[in-house]
């Protein structure tokens, strides 16, 4: 494994009943800037959870952060916590109302002209306003990273960040806050897990045993609890292994001293771009087409994901790596999810003619080697 | 699983010549107290390494800290601690150099009048002077987590603290450091690490599906690379994967919301004062003993463990249980360790009648439902 910095701070405040921990985690005299999204908060009674915990704080609130958070939006409530001088920035929500939430805390003290800098010039982020975190739908492990994803409508473009100021101070995990999502988010969230594990793991071997064992840890977990979480939304036991395993799937710990892929991340978010795709929808297509195309470069660990996370004891290795792929698939359609553009209508060489041509003109390379460019990507996508 | 805090804030760097990472960890105008035990650190090119890394600090030093730190030693090191100000201690050592350093860092600050109740009285420690380290000796996890155990020579009195101002701010992990170290001391760090895993997984059936996951990780990975971490203590990978599974065996995260055992440590303890031996030498002569015993109680979890852990196929319950008791003896045999008392001529009903008698009179109650008493340590000594 190569040398590597672990740092985690954010405290995980984890089961039933959690959200009333605000009280103690937040001074009595703080001055906090509630956010959140669309407004699902209201009707499942995590609003009011939240307003009881923190009653006799100045709370204000800024809601209507999208799904990929616009700078448009954001810059708004920056605005608004640097008027009020706020000290708290509380994330209500899902990974986009947590990710916006870091570029406000980022924006709000960035000492510079233009907190656009953040994203398009990586402009050093020496500090931020302290965050913390209510979590209502498992997936992007945004609650334990210091990361986030954002888009400008105006220039159409979608760049991240990430800084050690943005760690959530704290994170609260309710899983009775996710039995009353809609099943579709569920599934998109187990797919997106099950994505962000295989990006840091199907590689090469790069001996770092413990680091793929805890990979495949969350993988066997996701195959055990993913369909019981969705057949039953009031299995608290399900939903909890579903929300850890997302958060540890990308807080960082599993893929420490990796060099990872990334590859259906980056031809994902084109296929969003293009389509309009939920995220987990072109990760569950692109993934196994990149898996079959990689085979080779893949090979070894591949045949370790066939063997211990699928146990396939197929002798011949290619055989196993080929099962391994369709458990995958099938794994994905258990859970109601499509893997083909064709079940989006989307023809494959219309995906492969505009995603190959923006890669042209962007010069990308993608995947653990960066061998993956324009013409490996129409392959792939003419697979999808 | 249960409702839980977790929460770890040190930052490990880990890998390769990252001993002269502290160049950029420590700021130049700290004043650093540097603490180790015996002074091995001077033979294996350690203490000069972080000499040359704190160049232009001001670096005082406190050698001779013991394996089981001494409460009477650790005092003269807080003394000299508050005389010189001191704002960084570094442990420079094993698991006892940091477990000391934690106590003289939460001492120097201690406001109570006798900070000896900081352990006999869990007094609150509000503040500790900041504590680094660099490890060199992978078994106790001490690098990443809050927790010490102290010994006091005029009482005879072993006793264990945790507060949050304990953690390391950071921890300096280079595998090449251990490359020197004699065979029983990595032996006894593959077993104390073992041990830990199995004190917070072998309980009952918890409903916490990845942390029971997380947990076979470490053992597999334990099984994969121990054996070769011994034969070749050249091979950095094995090293490497060593060091970090007896970090993660004990930072906290494996065991999040679990009720634990420990039992077998609380057994082992009286064995190491009774007899002298080393810590990791009583855990592989208990453990098996306590599984034989706790067979019922623990059946559900002791069969996973065969299935997943030993890949035993067996169909009858209870054969594979068995296999997967004396699998473990093996592995343990194999990495040159004993487990049984007589293979140091210490007879079973000797300490079975000493620890016995000793729990008796202060009403010792061990393991994850506190269920065993003396009579079953009496019985559970009686089969080591």
């Amino acid at each position: 494994m190569d040398n590597f910095v672990y740092y985690n701070p954010t405290r995980i405040v984890f089961g039933k009943g959690s959200i009333a921990e605000l009280g103690r985690l937040v001074a009595a005299d703080s001055n906090v800037l509630m956010t959140y999204g669309g407004g699902s908060i209201k009707r499942n009674g995590v609003y009011d959870q939240v307003k009881t915990a923190l009653a006799g704080r100045k709370v204000l609130e800024f809601g209507g952060i999208q799904p990929n958070p616009l700078y448009e939006t954001l810059m708004e409530a920056v605005k608004l916590a640097r008027e009020n001088r706020v000290d708290l920035l509380l994330a209500v929500g899902g990974g986009s109302v947590l990710d916006g939430t870091k570029f406000i805390a980022a924006a709000s003290r960035f000492e510079g002209d233009d907190p656009w800098d953040i994203l398009a010039k990586h402009a050093e982020v020496k500090s931020a306003v302290p965050v913390g975190a209510v979590l209502t739908l498992p997936a992007t492990g945004s609650e334990s990273n210091a990361y986030a994803v954002i888009s400008r409508k105006s220039t159409q473009e979608k760049l991240a960040f990430g800084a050690e100021p943005c760690y959530p101070r704290f994170s609260i995990l309710d899983p009775q806050t996710t039995m009353s999502l809609p099943g579709k988010q569920v599934r998109n969230g187990i797919v997106d897990t099950w994505a962000h594990v295989m990006e840091q793991y199907a590689t090469w071997p790069q001996n770092a045993a413990l680091q793929d064992r805890m990979c495949e840890a969350v993988l066997l977990t996701l195959i055990e609890r993913g369909p019981r979480t969705l057949e039953n939304p009031a299995d608290y036991d399900a939903r909890a292994d579903f929300m850890w395993s997302a958060t540890q799937a990308l807080s960082g710990l599993i893929g420490v001293g990796l060099v990872q892929d990334w590859a259906t991340h980056g031809i994902g978010h084109e296929l969003t771009a293009f389509y309009g795709l939920d995220h987990a929808e072109t990760l569950a297509i692109v993934m196994p087409a990149i898996l079959r195309h990689q085979k080779q470069s893949k090979q070894t660990k591949l045949l370790q994901y066939a063997r211990r996370v699928w146990n396939i004891s197929d002798r011949d290795e290619n055989t196993a790596i080929d099962a391994a792929i369709t458990a995958t698939e099938r794994f994905f359609h258990s859970l109601g999810m499509p893997t083909k553009l064709s079940d989006y209508n989307i023809s494959p060489a219309d995906a492969a003619r505009k995603v190959g041509d923006r890669f042209d003109s962007r010069g990308t390379k993608l995947g653990e080697r960066g061998h993956l460019g324009p013409k490996e990507t129409r392959e792939i996508l003419m697979a999808c």
